[in-house]
């Protein structure tokens, strides 16, 4: 057990939420969250994903969404992207939003296939691409990043051995263009990971990579993103990917397979409650949840919005005190 | 960190479930998924609560649940009451419901007045006066309680040391009647518990009192409960009291308040991935989620009746490797 002192959190809600919403939601409404998530202490927010608008209807309007929000300096504006395209068009913004380059390897060969059409060999090929964009643009390569890195819907379990055999490859290729690799984020695609291999994982690529700060992605499909959320802090891992209100997921039965991240304000609520700085205003993160809330038009898997903190119970039961003496 | 072999699930969510929700749920569907939770191989089951039906209306067709369900010899069956009028009409049950006294106090003096109208002493003389129906009764004293025992919406954070002078007051009162004490529940009641502060009072209570089995009793109000039963797993603690699909609680912003125990089948997967033995047939509780949020006619909080084990994905990918050898 080695908590850390203090966490940086990256909320993608606007981006993985956004992304998996049926109805499409206005431009407007989308720039309004993350506005209010700029004014919330958090460390980074993932804002858009310069993907096909074709493949992705919910991000066509990506461009509109970085242009229009209200860039706080305290905060770094992450964009996504899949391919060189994407990365060419995230370029644009090289003034508004962090654009760094990432190697990303997915541990599924299965998974792999489905989603990009590509095996192993393909996908490693692939990465070697887009890292010869990043350096013709002269991006600095700073993260890596293991896919599907606990289990796959496809193809079962996956052995720990392979991911670190990934991330030997994504080293690899950092080092052949002279990157200066500093996070590598472990990402639970399809909620596959427990705390018990959320602990063997991290454990090894820890002891393996001891220079990487690790990061993890984690998913609540099946409940457990709070749980290995935990086993990570007690490993000392202090990046979390999550999403205001739990934006990804929805409780409703008729949202099948909804799997939301792991929550920005209930997981800020469980560092703070334990001591652990995350620099966030958990209020300002409720109000956001409950706009986030109103923009999808349907309840959001978060607890905190509605069970509340605990701060406000507190400073009035001081003041009670206070009043007493 | 001590992870137990395996743990002894107790379902409260006929009880805390049914205790909450607005409507009156007919006795025979009550009943119904009493039956069904009989076949997933729980430890035991609290089916009903013997409670003024003016205070309780959920409450008053407690003998006919307790009547009407069908026993499960491999399972217990337990009823709850707070008063010795409640108690009276359990031990008509004797046949039918596991029967044994408990000494419950409250760590909150506030939540003690609000909801019994008692202070500290005046409850530890009700549950003295509770005693003597037990030993007149021939009943014997098996548990102990302490609820509301990390903290209170009225009164704050609860010290870890009255809690620890409650316990031993429980059991002086169960020494005053030479009981033989077996299980102490510490009851999260207002979910104020977070991972640091359960490993820190289980880890006080376990010192103080090595020769007591500790029982946890966890809300999810704040999304913590999966992360603080996590860290009562990672103490070796045993007992677990869950509610089937998150019972008890709901996704809506309408339930204000909403405060779901933790989820049956969420906490049975992850002890079960983690390789710890529950007994539980994940399929078939799941089934009686999707029947409960049914009969309450609302989402429930658990996320494994939509997120779905990872058995079935494993076998497939056996017998796909199988075909291929």
């Amino acid at each position: 057990m080695s908590l850390p002192k203090s966490v940086a959190i990256s909320d993608h809600g606007p981006r993985e939420g956004f992304q998996f919403e049926r109805a499409q939601i206005p431009t407007a409404r989308k720039i309004e969250l993350i506005n209010r998530l700029s004014r919330c202490g958090l460390e980074s927010i993932q804002v858009a994903s310069f993907v096909n608008p074709k493949a992705v209807p919910g991000m066509a309007d990506a461009d509109e969404v970085v242009q229009g929000i209200e860039l706080n300096p305290a905060v770094r504006y992450l964009p996504l992207w899949l391919n060189v395209a994407g990365f060419h068009r995230a370029l644009r913004y090289r003034d508004r939003l962090d654009v760094f380059g990432s190697i990303s390897l997915t541990a599924s060969e299965a998974f792999s296939r489905r989603n990009n059409n590509r095996s192993f060999s393909e996908n490693i090929a692939a990465q070697r691409d887009m890292a010869r964009s990043y350096d013709e643009a002269g991006v600095p390569i700073k993260r890596g990043a293991v896919l599907a890195a606990f289990g796959c819907n496809y193809e079962g379990d996956i052995p720990v051995g392979r991911v670190l055999d990934m991330i030997r490859t994504i080293v690899e290729i950092a080092e052949e263009h002279h990157a200066d690799l500093q996070t590598l984020t472990l990402a639970d695609t399809m909620a596959w990971a427990n705390p018990a291999s959320t602990r063997r994982l991290v454990g090894a690529v820890m002891e393996q990579f001891p220079r990487l700060a690790i990061s993890l992605h984690l998913h609540d499909t099946r409940g457990l993103a709070m749980a290995n959320a935990l086993a990570g802090l007690e490993m000392g891992v202090r990046h979390y990917d999550t999403s205001v209100g739990g934006l990804g997921g929805c409780p409703f039965a008729g949202h099948k397979g909804a799997a939301g991240n792991l929550c920005t304000e209930d997981f800020a609520f469980m560092c703070e409650e334990m001591g652990i700085e995350t620099g966030v205003d958990l209020d300002a993160l409720i109000e956001a949840a409950i706009l986030a809330e109103e923009i999808v038009g349907h309840p959001l898997p978060g607890s905190l919005k509605m069970g509340r903190p605990l701060a406000a119970v507190r400073e009035q039961k001081a003041k009670t005190k206070e009043r007493a003496v």
